[in-house]
């Protein structure tokens, strides 16, 4: 399961993207990507898996403090503590401002669609140039303001592999993913949420943080290739652990080729930086790798992303 | 129904607050509040609301625009477009940061329970001086971690009324609310999620932002006397449109007596501002005013609050 | 003296804009633009005008308060006060955050010369795309980072009409600032740093803030011909406490055309928002209209600007 | 020279303290402190010294890029740039924001009197308690809003040493303190701008940036008893390239000595974290140690400090 498959020439990427592009598949004007493939029925099939009645985060705590893999720390001060005389008398209040460049591998969030762009291009074939210093005047992310609501699976790959976590450079594939699903009991299909899990913030707690980007150490994520199974199995939506890289990247002259299929190809709903290691835990209580989530970016017009906290319901 | 009761005096008012107290009722070190009210059978039982499958977000756009109601527009800012070369070659990224002071009237936002202080006390009896620079060391916001998941309710007072909105400075009493539970067929009850509609941001779409706060024009609210009516009914949270409060204050010496008594003495989870028109339009169309809600602030230590996105589904 | 001359066409415009372009003149690759007036003799002599040994600042308090001249109010907050505990013991340190979007009309600042473009090019005729979504890469604020030393004249128009204040929408001639030189006794010269005030905060602290933009009410400013009167004298930096423009434009089809003269076409320093009050004071008391004035940028590499404290000295 | 005298006992320092303690000397309601020491004619004298007419910067570059000696890297992000349409057609403005937790070992900056506590007080004797999370009521930074202008005088220790840098850990003594005054031809005396180089940033750009805190590898700076020389030459500010402790600290139980001893007791103007390096090559070129200085914060209300650039004219 560990052999790593070889790299991708970027001929051979390129093909890929082609192979799995959406472009055109919801219309010219789409903004939403896989979002379409959740149904009513999706949502209510998800609504139908609550039945213990306990919810749980997905999320990171914010992370105010700078490090190898948290360059742009979230500034969070006081704007007034109950010291503050009110002129208006009682009561009083405390108050806080909280800042972020939050596409950061510390911080759990959500990209929006036209977040990646790839020779020039952003999803549906739309210019890149489109994003201006004003911010993106299409596919930005509150075409997710409604929120990512369906049927969540997590595939554990660590769990999978008998290891508390994968290490950085290693690739998962297909096949891995599919090996999961069989250990698990479950079977990604249209409209789900892929939760996937390689152990990247338990080795975080355990060995410290690290340089997990481009030039540093690395990261474990995706291989390329599996995005293909993604593809078919009509996945809407992928919160991995880290940010579903593997890291170096495993294509010739690409970085970052996973966000390049699932943002610009595929127009798959992408977050980074999920904190799974409770909903590991949970799964494994309930028995059960399946369950409703409810994933609400902050509605943030020409945002390309947003920070957010997605919630797991068993 | 619109005959504004009498202002209550301080001392009223205070009889008010121990009557509906709820210090001590989870023990002395609960952060929770009235979510202790949603028990799993609640989030089973909201689970099971969801029938027609859509979700709808209850927030309004993040706001950058200072305004009569906005002194603390957020900050908004495009950290990079996909017109910045990469030392890594393809792909690009386009990236933005974003600072918010949340807690402001045009900032959907939930507030935690160590927000608001009564004659130096926060819930639970705690001192408010436990609230320091460097914010608050229990009952932040984290108590939400894991989402404020359950039954939502709305009742739509400015529907029950027949008006478009309930004029700034008039309040709402309980029966009030009992009147538009029944014109709605439904009963608020233990653990649930109460949206309160008076119709504020279709005000504010038709004649422009007014100043609501004290020394400016006001704002519609609940009467005071109507919290007994929620901690009768035992409910787990109170998202309003406004921020609950009728303004000026019908309390002697006492400004926001809403939050003194939900944040203080109740301990009950208070969000502000919420967009409800879309909510309300889809009741209508659903003919039902009961639904799941998801409300998720972000996971964040040592905050007052969060901005967030709750979402409600059919 | 206060009939406005009539407005200019374009076409006027564009000719006048030629006539006074320095692009070149200090060659290919220069970013220093009129500074480059500045001799050491100018310095020696600026330092020669420092007789009485007071000093005083010229700059506006930071304006953390939204109104109708601030829509981007400063954000400052306390990061950590005394009550915060050391893990070091003794002692304890109170910290700040400080945060500003500059350029705006209630903040002191200085622009630097790729701040302003007009038809697609920047000062010495380079073009306006070379500043991207990260900032110039040239003519940035840095250029400005040794500071702006030299003679300081004020010309005090309001002063010299007799008036409190110049009135918003009427424009000072040419002629004008001639006999203000006159009625002070003095003669701007080659390298020197004009100070130019019509009494704006004067109007507002007597009067309270009002939207002064396009749109709103408007500011007093310079007539467009006096640029020629300044590019004649050489002069180094405009310093006025508006912005320098006359609001509502007095060219066809152009806003702010002190800016582009200013800045595009001559390359002149310019600073908006200065606090002129005190200084027309200690003018009067030292009876003379000239001094040392040190003004200096945070040396902020690609910056386009900013805040800044200018200081004369009598 | 290079032998580190024994660190002090708290019982020594407190002793240390009350021998330089200027509490009271300019009255219970000064807020300027050693700068009271500037007189008229102080200014005057530094005005003379401007004879070659050039200026140059005494600042770092703002920095925004996080390190082990930055903690809190700058924001700063583009808010506007040229390709931003405008509803007035031309011209086109760029425009950006900066924000600054300026207080940090990568930041020049200047302190506030307001900023260093120790035992529960404040300079002058005023309760540390005054500085609330709404930041202070006195000694804020606008007590230096007319600047910091004078004559400065390098000690150029690093020179005197004859080593590129002082190693971290080690302490400058009085004694070194007069021998470079020797060295230089150069005596401080009353009203005096101390610049004090050990060549700490010149140390950070030939071996990178380290952890100059404490925990960390430390930092090079005065011993605590050179400050009675300070004290005794009635010096009005003291400028260091790095922040002037020796860290570890040579005081038992105390941290930041220096800060107690120059911010608490003496009121003395505090700046961290100069940049010398140019300015020591001006001072050799020149064959003088001093020159003008004029040093302006940001004139911000309830700052405890402000970012600044310092400018030196010869």
């Amino acid at each position: 399961m560990k052999t790593t498959p070889r790299p991708l020439y970027a001929q051979e990427f390129d093909a890929l993207f082609a192979s799995i592009c959406n472009w055109g598949r919801w219309g010219p004007d789409d903004e939403r990507g896989t979002l379409n493939y959740i149904t009513p029925e999706c949502i209510r099939r998800a609504a139908g898996l609550v039945r213990s009645g306990r919810s749980l985060s997905l999320s990171l705590p914010v992370n105010t403090v700078a490090g190898p893999d948290n360059p742009h720390p979230a500034i969070h001060y006081m704007v007034q503590t109950h010291d503050t005389p009110s002129d208006l008398g009682e009561p009083r209040f405390a108050l806080d401002f909280l800042g972020m460049e939050f596409h950061g591998d510390c911080h759990t969030h959500t990209d929006a669609l036209c977040h990646a762009s790839y020779k020039g291009q952003i999803y549906n074939g739309r210019p890149a140039s489109s994003v201006t210093s004003q911010g993106p005047t299409v596919t930005d992310i509150t075409a997710y303001a409604d929120g990512i609501v369906g049927r969540g699976v997590l595939l554990d790959v660590a769990r999978q592999r008998g290891v508390k976590w994968i290490e950085p450079g290693e690739a998962v594939t297909a096949e891995e993913l599919e090996a999961a699903e069989k250990a698990e009991g479950v079977r990604l299909g249209e409209g789900d949420i892929l939760l996937f899990r390689t152990g990247h913030h338990r080795r975080r707690m355990e060995l410290g943080a690290w340089n997990n980007g481009y030039g540093g150490e690395g990261k474990a994520g995706l291989h390329v290739t599996a995005m293909t199974l993604l593809h078919e199995r009509r996945v809407a939506a992928f919160l991995p652990d880290g940010d579903g890289e593997t890291i170096p990247s495993m294509v010739e002259g690409v970085a970052y080729p996973i966000h390049v299929l699932q943002v610009c190809a595929m127009g798959m709903a992408c977050s980074d930086s999920l904190q799974l290691e409770d909903l590991a835990r949970v799964c494994e209580e309930e028995r059960r790798w399946e369950f409703m989530v409810v994933a609400a970016p902050l509605r943030l017009p020409r945002g390309t992303g947003s920070p957010f906290n997605p919630i797991a319901i068993f």
